[in-house]
């Protein structure tokens, strides 16, 4: 039998707190019951819901602080009162002292990515990690990266990010050579940005440990065109929201078209089935996890609002990228692409870097 | 009875031609019979279409030219070719020469945009024409802008969006101060680009003829919160195909769990009003063109893959946008804008204007 996997739980994050973080990880519990559990807030909050699930309980640590990041908070203002002694902190901390393979937080996302980052430092030559999120296509999952993490990549960046987002779907989907895209749009008078251009030509050209489709456009992310789409984090943060939005747009004329009259809900009764299985498949709760790329330890984040079903998708995430070793793939597969590409990228991308921007950013957070 | 609205057709235009642009003008003078048409194209293949519909026959007259812009052209190709011959020029030039009232196309975008720049200049002080875009919501619809004609904008390419998207929702939703958001991305520690900060401080402390909300994100678009969402070309195309993309996958999803099983096919038969009032609330060709906004004269671009119905939207559209007089409104507002922000654009956004690059793409054009 292999050793049990060690997840850090911030008990304290997310908008319902420990009751929803604590029911979501007796429900993970049930998917992957060789897990070990380190619960990290206020044990008056965290003790009586973990007192409800016996086998939770049994596997279960946890550790006292009273401090936790709130929900609002700015993230230079969650490191001034947090940094050392949050839950959150300390449920990244444990990661990095090796005590958990990973850590998950429906905690503010700012002041998360600002503690891993100062906690775990970056993965060696990686500027800024990214964050990727699971989409879901006609096909099945994709990867899209950066959600959020950073507004504008260079070329190098946007590449770092093919190959963390490539090891991230070697890992999840078991594939060897996962299919890369660029996201661009597609109307031939602009043919977008410089730097996704000058990636474009790296990416074609090298010899990386995955394929290179080319350019994707907004209307295929729904089409599972390929494994991992790649973009900046602004352009991929109103992706994703306006995805998410434009679902919940059609699930509201769903239910206004199928209650228009009587016949209307009786049809939707004899077909109920049909519209459990639409409403599973849209449900973004099954779809839960932005996990954190380029640190040198695991970081998942869950979104604040979930409960306890979401939260649990998010652990269970958490598990299938630590069992697998995403850490050390993408370590090995950055100083590889690094050391292939050190020539092109002198010649392509170092002109652009934002040095400055992320030199003082750094400094910002370790203020 | 007032004058007849005078419309523009590139009647080669779009991936079927002359046959899907008559039939689509034919149904739009059923919702407007007070307009007349200038049809442009190779009139052997134009008038045999034309000849099917008696009505329409009365009130066109056909321009013949041997030459169309093709769907897959580069726009300086297009120029080359097509510049002053082609019936995607022609039918710009109409409008400049005061022979109709707004241009209909649904050829190449790109070289649309570009040809209609050269025909038709930008109203004064506008840097970049921009297209807007109609978005469906559960309220109703809101406008957002710009979905492709520029990638990247500065603070006062981004002021000029929200002037000329409020003078198009003004004269679309005849409200007479529209209000106006910004794209923007939530995470705190991101808070996203300069130049969006530096066009949120103008919006707010100016005396402009709309009401500034602030930022809006991805999944605000849907839920219409604003009347008119401002970006650049870059993410506003991104967005709305990520929209489009997401719509026809859960129509795809939608279709799955009603054919799953007999029971289901029964159910959804039995809802088939409910289905059908769903169907017409997801077809995109209810809400198909977008406007060029920012040229003296008006251009609708329609999709280049629709139908007549489609098609006869776009006409809708260039019809309302025509006789509620927008270029007039729009000229007038950006010129107010234009002399009451002289102060604050030139302290805020000058430093960041792309100069450098909106000259040398004129050259490329003008060539």
């Amino acid at each position: 039998m292999t050793a049990p996997l060690r997840i850090s739980l911030d008990a304290m994050g997310g908008d319902a707190g420990p009751e929803m973080v604590i029911a979501g990880a007796n429900r993970s519990l049930t998917h992957h019951p060789n897990t070990q559990y380190l619960l990290f807030g206020d044990e008056a909050k965290v003790q009586p819901e973990l007192n409800k699930f016996p086998n939770l309980l049994k596997r279960s640590t946890i550790i006292h602080t009273d401090i936790s990041v709130e929900m609002g908070e700015k993230p230079s203002q969650a490191l001034r009162r947090g940094k050392r002694n949050s839950s959150m902190w300390k449920s990244i901390e444990a990661v990095k002292k090796g005590e958990a393979d990973v850590c998950i937080s429906a905690g503010n996302t700012g002041a998360l990515m600002a503690m891993a980052k100062i906690c775990l430092r970056t993965v060696a030559d990686v500027e800024r990690p990214a964050i990727a999120a699971l989409w879901p296509t006609v096909r099945r999952e994709s990867i899209v990266l950066d959600v959020g993490a950073n507004v504008g990549a260079d070329a190098q960046q946007l590449v770092d990010n093919a190959v963390m987002g490539s090891a991230m779907a070697t890992a999840l989907f078991a594939k060897e050579r996962p299919l890369i895209g660029l996201l661009n749009v597609g109307v031939e008078e602009i043919k977008g940005l410089d730097e996704i251009k000058k990636a474009a030509n790296v990416l074609k050209n090298s010899d990386l440990p995955f394929d290179y489709h080319g350019f994707v456009e907004g209307d295929d992310l729904g089409r599972g065109v390929v494994d991992v789409v790649v973009t900046e984090g602004f352009t991929g943060n109103i992706a994703l929201k306006t995805a998410e939005g434009t679902a919940k747009q059609i699930g509201t004329y769903i239910k206004d078209a199928m209650t228009r009259t009587l016949i209307t809900k009786l049809g939707a009764l004899i077909a109920s089935n049909g519209f459990r299985a639409l409403k599973r498949k849209m449900d973004p709760r099954g779809m839960n996890g932005g996990v954190f790329l380029g640190l040198n330890g695991l970081v998942i984040k869950s979104h604040g609002g979930t409960d306890a079903k979401g939260f649990a998708s998010a652990i269970d995430l958490g598990y299938d990228m630590a069992s697998n070793k995403l850490v050390e793939r993408l370590s090995k597969d950055i100083e590889k692409s690094h050391e292939l590409l050190a020539n092109d990228l002198a010649k392509e991308a170092k002109p652009i870097l934002a040095k400055s921007e992320t030199a003082s950013e750094k400094e910002q957070i370790n203020e």
